[in-house]
């Protein structure tokens, strides 16, 4: 088959090359001069606007797969594939779009008489060999039509759903990151017990690497862990920052929308927030309400 | 090699097996005499007393293996087969203990000039086929000594580390006990969340299979909640009620004791508890708070 791909990024780029090792013919387009030599160089044919990639497809209706930062990058190419597109042609949303968002981005496509799918991507710069989980919503029929090549990006032992109508795929997406957040913290903390336990020397990526093989907590989580903790033992290039792209926030949001308890998905996101604040100003309205109290000693700035 | 096996229950028994098919002898007692008789079966030798077990090696030191539950009957059984036992023989316990048990323990087997090792042993009944994730603490040279049994109990392709000094062994388990729970509880919140959402009728274990293949959130765990929800979609034929066996609160206590946060663990360890609470008093006490301030109205018993 034939698919269109906007924004050739890590992602983006990836899916392309796994796309053409699969036999599809892909036609790309990025903003990036350089990004659309880089894939005419493998086989893919480039274009250098959005109207020149829709009008290098050999066949229709044409399958253009969206793989920009979410939000007003994505909306509006959506916006302008919407105006260039024909009647029957399919826009899939493959990044990391809010799934309260996707209602107007859907609305807009149907209404010129094309049709709508959101894919929640998962896999990252690993993606490319072993393929990307997708989890996809939007009309089933649809679905059915690009199967070949959604099957193609997925991984070959499986790793493709489809969740139901348009903005499901996101909203499944964005729970697994939900889920991964609070994982990660789950490791997170247990390392940190570890390090700063009674065996301060006890060697750690052995642990975790011991772990990978029969444990109940093996995961691919944990292989990046023991991998990551192989390279740096003690994590000494690291700054201890961490930051977000949204999706926990929008998982706690929809918790919250839905009166789900979400806790420790909660918790674990509000941690990231926590490693951002050095010398916080709750650490020092605590200090000083001990102080005011109890006399307690305080430490000076 | 020879190991005597005490406790032949789902672990014990079935690291018998694993052992006998990687050639090892194993003599074994358990408290049940159909429990001996099980693994004679399969080709054990067994003995209906601790002093039968340990007359009944070809060689010196013996190896003793101690799988039983955690507390009272571990340190008894110990007890005896410290005064049963020769210098030199080497005693391992298997189960559960809390890190902070071993050091009574261990003084008293090495007393009597004997080694005590702690193995922590993750794996649960898939172990007997896969392999036992082992964490083992104790003398070093005494680890060395009993690699061969230890090689044959874990997993083909790993899954074995020394943790130093007799009680990082369990404190190490302990530890990957409370990541299990904070994994598990990630886990359940998510796909509460699906279950509760705007798409009720999503089919959750599809989601599930489908993130075992290239996801971020790929693990063990999440292959049993697939497997689990392919057996019973709704979880119906559960309540939702959650027991533990003690390693969250041990986690949560040595957190306490070394001053670590651990905030996601602690909180996946409340969320059980709070699974066996219904119609709390802390709930009713928060029902009962917003009538009197604000006149709310409140559910009657």
């Amino acid at each position: 088959m034939e698919l269109g791909m906007i924004g050739l990024g890590r992602m983006g780029g990836n899916m392309v090359v796994r796309l053409m090792r699969k036999q599809h013919r892909v036609i790309g387009y990025d903003r990036s001069a350089d990004a659309v030599k880089g894939i005419q160089a493998q086989g893919a044919t480039g274009a250098d606007s959005l109207a020149k990639l829709m009008s290098s497809f050999e066949s229709k209706p044409r399958v253009v797969w969206v793989m920009l930062p979410a939000g007003k990058p994505t909306s509006d190419t959506i916006k302008q594939l919407a105006d260039l597109g024909d009647k029957g042609d399919i826009i899939i949303d493959g990044g990391n779009t809010n799934w309260r968002d996707v209602a107007s981005d859907a609305e807009l496509v149907q209404s010129k008489g094309m049709h709508y799918m959101d894919a929640g991507t998962s896999g990252g710069v690993w993606g490319l060999e072993y393929g990307y989980c997708l989890m996809v919503g939007g009309e089933q029929d649809v679905f059915e039509h690009c199967k070949p090549l959604l099957t193609a990006l997925a991984p070959d032992d499986g790793g493709l759903v489809y969740t139901g109508p348009a903005g499901s795929g996101h909203f499944v997406k964005m729970v697994h990151n939900g889920i991964e957040y609070a994982m990660m913290q789950a490791y997170a903390e247990g390392f940190n017990l570890m390090k700063r336990s009674a065996y301060p020397d006890m060697d750690l990526q052995a642990v975790a690497e011991a772990w990978r093989h029969g444990s109940v907590v093996r995961s691919w989580l944990l292989d990046l862990l023991a991998d990551g903790l192989d390279k740096d033992p003690d994590l000494s290039k690291l700054k201890g920052y961490v930051e977000d792209t949204g999706e926990g926030r929008w998982t706690v949001d929809t918790a919250i929308d839905c009166a789900v308890p979400t806790p420790v998905i909660a918790l674990a996101l509000f941690e990231r927030f926590r490693s951002r604040e050095d010398n916080s100003f709750a650490d020092r309205v605590l200090a000083m309400l001990r102080n005011q109290f109890g006399g307690h000693a305080v430490q000076t700035a």
